[in-house]
């Protein structure tokens, strides 16, 4: 009988603020971190869990210290267990009454428990076999059903309404995983389109993603209004008519305002409107988009839990949900999202980014296409070229498409010598760079990230 | 010129799940803790500002943790802009964009946040020689609404519509101040209503209540709708007919289950029926309010920022909203709540109990009463008589009133010895208990806390 012996957690932080100096002015000075979190055991096959929450720098100690918060509730118990009830162990973690207070499922603590939660997946993967996004998909209807935790949820979704989808998704799976597995599944990205690039570097790279195969773009708007509907007509003709353009405000707007700049963009023909306003205005969403009738809106990146987006649908608020794999309560709350969006018609394009966030969030989209929604159409998951190169299983792109992961497990495990050199304070990426943000500057800086 | 010199954080917690052992078997095991934030500066008056976050026992070092990670935006300011600018300070508290990711405005960075800043307003009006209800009463309507971040509330409240509501307050501020001086703010208690209570001991404690001068009392809900449906009963035979009986589910239903719970309960003529469902849950606390029709519904305490509220208002969601002093982003975000409140016409209740969120609120509804809403009937600040020995200016409580505090600061001072003896692990209220709560124990138990 195995047992949890650990749960280790790291500071990984990449100095990524210096590299995007100069190059983007209105862009903050993210350090793009992980609060990283292994689970190990005492089982023979020395397999390992591996998970963490993104942040974007200052915070991450605390986001660590978080994550340590919940040893109490993992070490020492079962392995198979918890393995054999995933469902289960992530009630477990939402549900110790002292820690909920912090919450209640919402910001450090509960990205804390999707780190762990998702380091039991990776680690329930690995001894599987399987890549993530293969396990669930090949659960019974039934079985993902147990995964969920649906408190608060029951007004809009009913277990018997998440089997009812699951059933209805069931026939096709074999199918569609073929064809996943042949083909990938659609990534779109962000690259051309950061706020301080020039017209000229716009309409390069704008160009660039299309030869490379990427069927829609994004670019940041919400600095200066005239300023955006000049680079978005640029962008719309760089990349011709059949072409995605989706733009994307960081949360810039109040609810009047956004409905104002979003008229002004709109002749551009806009895939999506990308986080007008707070990501808690759910009543303000609702109102954008009913004002700018056509224009598709959507938000999720930072939405805090399955309750948000229960409601962002039930109140017509977005067009386009954008999942995060690291912001809510891991593998589990996310299949609530998606079995939520499926009731509701609603498509949901992940958030990606960062680091990490594509090797975990490609899982989730490839579950959605083979198990519950059944569709790919119109769907994409979004894709940055940044830090793969220090996780065991990165990302794989190739025509503009995610490639399936093969190898068992999230993906999630960040190669041992980058965990060391980036650690923060006294990894050696870290070197002669830790006094070089002084705190004077940082209050006045603004706070926009993809 | 002065500065602020530094932050202290001390992890505090008071072992007030040993007391509960027994007299409460369905509320959990909390233990009142307050991760502790203490400003020092280089002023010869050698004055402090003190404050805190309130959390129930574990997760208080990664809340402490927290207050620490905003070391960098307040130590080496300049001290009178800091205190002549307290809107900006607050401001400047919620603009890092790095540790803005850790929210955005909720939960454990946002407390903290709530912590710096009500230590802040501490040392402002001990320097201002008043208390802080009676500082911000004697502010402009300009002052006020400088104090406030109208950010994502535009659509709900402008400046000019707080402007409106504080110059229409302006004119009877006297004669209400020296009402307030005069008769204090009425309480409402929570003290006879454990679920745990016996029939006995309930109608003793309310009977009690009523003896002491309380209008209303307050009991626990949510375990058993027979047992609920026959304590509500007892309660209100106990009281008679003219004292409010208010009831608090603490988050235990789904809306329909609330629906369907709450009516059971109406004949007893419920002042409130509070904390239904999930705090983030707008949309569904309109559903029960609707389906319920003339019982009113309550929540707040768990309110995460002004844009939850701004939704409870607009969505039609409570007819009662309840703040929490250390909840949100301090002082600052508690006045924007209360200007919202008052545009909608929807009275304030103040949640507390706690450690020291009884010392914190009773300013809130105070300034309220004053300078704002300028409405006291049908009003009340909950009570809880527990851990105020531990403050060196403990709220004081009369006839069933609040009376209003008259020494300079926000009451947030914890005594020297106090913050020495229940210093978490190594204070002596703690030798010997630390190792008292077996990993194996926590994971099964329910959450519900006041």
């Amino acid at each position: 009988m195995s047992h949890l012996t650990a749960l280790e957690t790291l500071d990984v932080r990449f100095p990524t603020s210096e590299q995007l100096d100069g190059s983007d002015a209105m862009n903050p000075d993210p350090d793009y971190s992980a609060a990283y979190a292994i689970l190990r055991t005492d089982a023979p096959d020395g397999l390992t869990g591996h998970g963490f929450a993104f942040t974007i720098g200052r915070g991450n100690d605390v986001q660590r210290v978080a994550i340590e918060a919940l040893t109490h509730l993992v070490v020492d118990r079962n392995l198979d267990e918890i393995l054999g009830d995933l469902g289960g162990f992530a009630r477990d973690l939402t549900a110790d009454s002292q820690l909920r207070w912090l919450g209640p499922e919402k910001g450090v603590m509960h990205m804390a428990i999707g780190a762990v939660v998702n380091a039991a997946w990776d680690l329930a993967a690995k001894r599987a076999g399987k890549p993530v996004w293969q396990l669930v998909s090949e659960m019974s209807p039934e079985q993902i059903v147990a995964l969920v935790d649906f408190r608060y949820l029951t007004d809009a979704l009913t277990p018997d309404d998440a089997l009812e989808i699951l059933h209805r998704a069931a026939p096709g799976r074999a199918e569609r995983t073929a064809e996943l597995l042949a083909t990938g599944y659609p990534a779109y990205t962000t690259s051309p389109g950061w706020l301080g690039y020039s017209d000229a570097k716009l309409t390069r790279l704008a160009r660039q993603a299309v030869a490379d195969g990427f069927r829609t773009i994004k670019i940041k708007v919400g600095r200066d209004v005239e300023e955006d509907v000049r680079r978005v007509t640029i962008a719309r003709a760089a990349i011709g008519p059949d072409i995605g353009l989706a733009v994307d405000a960081n949360q810039r707007w109040d609810v009047t305002e956004a409905a104002q700049w979003i008229t002004r963009l709109a002749p551009a023909r806009l895939s999506w409107v990308e986080e007008p306003t707070s990501p808690d205005d759910i009543l303000g969403h609702a109102a954008i988009r009913k004002a700018v009738a056509g224009v598709r809106i959507s938000t999720g990146e930072h939405g805090q839990n399955r309750i948000l987006f229960k409601q962002l649908l039930q109140a017509d608020a977005v067009d386009v949900l954008q999942i995060d794999a690291a912001r809510v309560g891991g593998v589990n709350e996310n299949l609530a999202i998606l079995l939520l969006a499926a009731k509701f018609g609603v498509p949901v394009i992940p958030h990606a980014g960062g680091v990490g966030l594509c090797e975990l969030v490609q899982h989730l989209a490839m579950i959605d296409y083979v198990a519950i929604s059944g569709v790919m159409d119109g769907r994409a998951i979004e894709y940055v070229d940044h830090l793969h190169e220090h996780f065991r299983d990165p990302v794989r792109i190739s025509g503009g498409r995610y490639r399936a992961p093969r190898t068992p497990g999230f993906s999630a495990e960040m190669l041992p010598a980058s965990l060391a050199e980036y650690s923060y304070p006294f990894g050696t990426a870290w070197h002669g760079h830790v006094d070089s943000q002084p705190a004077a500057q940082v209050s006045a800086k603004e706070h926009e990230n993809s």
